[in-house]
């Protein structure tokens, strides 16, 4: 009988730090497997480069991973999987979910009217790939969609300005169109803005339900074990191992904004 | 007899585009010139980044220019030349020009007391290499200096928001130190930079004097034409050629706001 468990780990990778809130929602829902964290922390940002460039670094990045025996792969940044996934499954055949589909997925799971008027916030790579609308109009091709680029919204959460007047300021000015026409729904469209929901949420006001993927990512992993990977068994210990593509320092600090307390003992670094 | 003359280009690297305000003033000032700007785009900024990581990155786009033939460097990015121009040296026998000592030297000839207090802005990793401050104290060791890092000036740039006012708002609130405790002087140490310079120059009050290095690297460029390399010909009609690492539209539309009006006709990409 074939194996019902499979211990070898899990990859999951970001541009940096954003994909951490992916990760900590993976570490509440899995707590038996093992996981690989890698940050491409050399050329983050990828938000403002080209599919071209985003589709080289997503394969070199899972290339670690799968050298390191990965029996998944999880592309926690919006930007690699709106413009990098494509290219990846087609370059190999460890399963790979990115943040896209399970977002848009719940963001259909919030509404209750198939004319519902749903926003979309991202870099603006993911937003001028389209990848969200396209999406959502696979699932329901009555939607209205709005997206908006919010460039400014990664560097204020990496340098932790997260509730200055200048942050509320920016915010306010990028979300105008969506204080002008309501959304019912808006997804956050990229791993680093849940960090700012307080702000996002006191802008669009109590009608708008805003969507993080990053719980969306941990159910659809959960329905991949019934799938297409197997899970580690019951009694295995849960593992995290650390990686990015320059030093360490500023990764360990900005890490507890995202992990929300959780330790980062130790990172490693890698050349890619 | 020795050439007088040596036609072959100059090398003028920068991670981004803000290298392109040093590279209108290198347009201007010398007419016969022929240049070729590299923007390491596919791995901007390299400002959060570590001394090694900015090592690597600098010797590899030195690299693609030396392949060139050229008989200068022009490291026209003041992260690159904190962190990055050593290891150059070490790499290759081409001569190579930063713009943090010409910078500080601009900031001597403005003071008219060697215990004047001079303020040095610039990334997170330009800051913390101290080579503003160890430059100025070998040309004069009373000096007071203040570092201080400003690490959103530069997508507030990149993004246009160069007189919101939330603009203002973060500008003031990272030069704050200099709001109490006026310098005399401050060095713009970053490329981006000068297109701040009126937001900066209303802060800080008409007291303290604004350097941007741009100009004093053509000044340096100069003075090598005089001692080291040769120029080109009087006759020889300019000539400017544009590489970048990632897709070149975004840099296209971006340069504008860098070279004040000057056309970028052809941008071509390469891969490093």
């Amino acid at each position: 009988m074939k194996n019902r468990y499979d211990s070898r780990p899990i990859g999951i990778f970001d541009s940096g730090v954003g994909g951490l809130t992916v990760l900590k929602e993976l570490l509440d829902a899995f707590p038996h497997e093992h996981f690989i964290y890698l940050g491409d922390t050399a050329r983050v940002p990828y938000g403002a480069k080209s599919a071209r460039t985003v589709e080289r670094y997503t394969i070199q990045v899972a290339d670690f991973l799968i050298r390191r025996n990965v029996k998944g792969l999880v592309a926690a940044c919006n930007t690699a999987s709106a413009l990098g996934i494509g290219a990846l499954r087609a370059h190999c055949d460890t399963p790979v979910l990115g943040v896209i589909q399970p977002g848009c997925q719940q963001a259909m799971v919030s509404i209750n009217d198939k004319h519902s008027h749903i926003g979309v916030i991202g870099t603006r790579s993911t937003i001028a790939s389209g990848a969200y609308p396209n999406t959502l109009a696979l699932l329901e091709p009555q939607l209205k969609v709005s997206s908006l680029a919010c460039p400014l919204f990664v560097p204020l959460v990496e340098e932790g300005w997260l509730d200055h007047d200048a942050t509320i300021m920016i915010v306010e000015q990028n979300l105008a169109p969506f204080i002008k026409n309501p959304v019912d729904v808006l997804i956050l469209g990229c791993t680093h803005y849940p960090v700012l929901k307080p702000v996002i949420g006191k802008i669009l006001g109590k009608k708008t339900k805003l969507i993080d993927s990053a719980e969306a990512v941990a159910e659809s992993l959960g329905k991949l074990f019934n799938n297409v990977i197997r899970p580690a068994k019951k009694g295995e210990q849960q593992k995290v191992e650390f990686y990015v593509t320059d030093v360490a320092d500023r990764f360990q600090e900005v890490a507890g904004r995202f992990l929300q307390g959780l330790a980062v003992d130790s990172v490693d670094m890698v050349d890619l």
